[in-house]
């Protein structure tokens, strides 16, 4: 192979995520073999997003304004603060309809083993966002992995000693979910969790 | 979301093969997030290798030279030439170190499904690199899949007409294979193939 250009191009699509040097090299054939156009495309974006996409100053989500449309909306309420991890477990809960708050996302989660600690994850932003006033409470929905656990572990504790109201969305059988197909940790958790039947 | 510089590259990243939106999202974020640089390097290199990259007119792999470094090398044998699919499948034929002629890269096969046919593929540019007057045997070395084969038996008829010899590589059980975990395809067209054992 003389070509360095294909072999830089090879080397710099392992950045993506998942992506192995098999897949790079195929990645990068195809592209040049039968998608010029998308690779004009992608390499386009690329450039255009480091320019255009940074941080929402309230949420920390990706926005290329300073703040994001949903923390300048009137319509939210502003007393209520759910914390994710990811832009995608910010829109999937807003797609349940079921929250009409505001979020912070983290960005990711306490991982000691990735060297991701309270630090590292800028936790003392959220903590001044959620000291900025109005929030009441702040409603963790981090994943319920080992990691979201112990990030929202780590964040009643941190948050508790403000003072503020914590709370953690609920864990349980999913809706539709029959028993017999539910793992028995879930189980557990739903048995030891149960509630009032008339609530 | 309002992130539009966001949704283009989302959008963009589904150009790469077996990316879905699901993975073009992370790759997205994960790009934004923790690898900014990375996503710097992809983009300039996809741009760089646009410009830079082509196809060696003899062989059709990919260059950034007329011609490549192998077509252009005076230690190859001239009278061979092996056709392979791919450059992934010309750099594995070249591994083995077991052959010195020259390559083709058809850069796929015939596939109908695909409406990839003989002319698609351009194989009137791999006759007249066959008709130049110094190849004697032209190896066939596609895949063995279904598509491969008939690619092969196509090349078979084709060439055949113009008076060259045209051989194929040789099916068989793996070396190190065992009988018990060869499929039986294999073991099928092993014992059909057969040769004489002093060879």
């Amino acid at each position: 192979m003389t070509s360095s250009g294909l072999e830089s191009l090879i080397e710099a699509l392992r950045c993506l995520p998942g992506v192995g040097p098999k897949s790079a090299q195929r990645m990068a054939y195809h592209l040049m073999q039968r998608d010029r156009k998308g690779a004009q495309c992608l390499g386009q974006s690329l450039l255009h997003a480091l320019e255009a996409v940074r941080h929402c100053q309230r949420c920390n989500t990706f926005t290329e304004a300073d703040i994001c449309e949903r923390c300048a909306s009137s319509r939210r309420d502003r007393t209520l603060l759910c914390v994710v991890e990811t832009p995608v477990d910010m829109n999937m809960m807003e797609q349940t309809l079921a929250y009409k708050g505001l979020y912070y996302v983290l960005m990711g989660k306490i991982s000691p083993l990735d060297g991701v600690g309270p630090h590292e994850l800028g936790l003392e932003r959220l903590v001044s966002r959620v000291l900025d006033g109005e929030v009441r409470e702040v409603v963790l929905a981090t994943n319920f992995t080992n990691e979201g656990e112990a990030t929202a572990h780590y964040l009643t504790v941190l948050l508790g000693q403000k003072g503020v109201r914590v709370t953690r969305i609920a864990r349980g059988v999913p809706v539709g979910g029959e028993l017999e197909y539910v793992d028995s940790g879930t189980l557990a958790q739903a048995m030891r969790e149960r509630r009032g039947a008339a609530d």
